[in-house]
């Protein structure tokens, strides 16, 4: 009865259409909305589309940006000799958060994966190579997972005739957790990837 | 660093000002929203403002509607001698969902709840009390909780003595869990509001 409301449920369908969100969320999410003021939906509405309009590729990682070339790439006190390669412009927020890593990115969109029929050249992986003048170390960021394996393989291949150092993110227990709640693979990795205590 | 682009972290700002929606997810969402097209990025824009805009309360029973009276107000197949009173418009298409209830509902826009400084005159109980000729019963289908048992009574003590029933839910067991994952006040409910099997 309440689905007549059109514009209700024309907003809950747009909203469930986003990953991890539930219609049942979707609905909660309008009526949110629906209790604010017009300034508000005039504020989200324009910033969605200044995101489409305004927000590209860096022409150079592959990341979201603003301008022509990303604040990363452009930036005189990054280490232009280590590039971390990531799976999505997402990875590079969370790793860049950790202050762990002070190189430039680069940004693959997706791993290789014949069953979806993605393949090497419907990734950043040429752009990749074309940039590796004067870079000494390729980190490979990409996920713990058989498709990102592959991935990570085929690009270590192509990178290490060119005499660059291939590195991989150690994989093994997560902080926090105990060997009890770790699932197989995770426990067989942090093994074969053990550490000499020195 | 990513920080930097500001019409991403701006989408980041907004989503995570929706409930639920926590800064990982709005992250997420905001990606999800930079990989879909324009023409995505302009309907989602567009159901922001038309929702505010078109949608706003009933005169009769201030649910959400595009048209003054609202469809199920408007409908010639209620049986206007029953209104179901509940505290929020999304719960009028929850109850009405279930095919349950064929009578008008009534929204107060929350219960009486002294201590946020939520007043009896603050929800729309004087539109409710205005709209009882003809009525026989009042259904108070607000939520299981203090506030709303309060604002109950508040509301059962203003209709009884206009000889009409005023009725509630039913509170106890919800179907599909069992009695052990159960906390106190629901099993105390359930045995207070225990029924006979004939």
């Amino acid at each position: 009865m309440t689905k007549g409301v059109d514009n209700i449920e024309r907003m809950v369908d747009i909203l469930s259409s986003l990953p991890t969100i539930g219609k049942k969320t979707a609905r909660r999410l309008t009526y949110y909305i629906l209790k604010q003021n017009t300034e508000y939906a005039n504020k989200f509405s324009s910033a969605i589309l200044e995101l489409v309009e305004n927000v590209h590729l860096c022409e150079v990682c592959y990341n979201f940006t603003e301008s022509q070339i990303c604040k990363i790439c452009d930036s005189e006190k990054r280490d232009k000799s280590k590039i971390c390669v990531v799976e999505d412009p997402s990875d590079v927020s969370y790793i860049d958060n950790t202050n762990e890593f002070n190189g430039l990115y680069h940004v693959l969109h997706g791993v290789i994966n014949p069953l979806n029929n993605i393949n090497s050249e419907d990734l950043k992986i040429r752009e990749l190579i074309n940039r590796l003048q004067g870079v000494d170390e390729v980190i490979l960021a990409l996920n713990p997972n058989i498709e990102s394996d592959i991935t990570a393989q085929y690009l270590a291949n192509l990178i290490k005739p060119l005499d660059i150092k291939v590195t991989k993110l150690a994989s093994g227990l997560p902080l926090g957790t105990s060997i009890e709640f770790s699932d197989n693979a995770t426990i067989s990795r942090a093994l074969e990837g053990r550490v000499l205590i020195r």
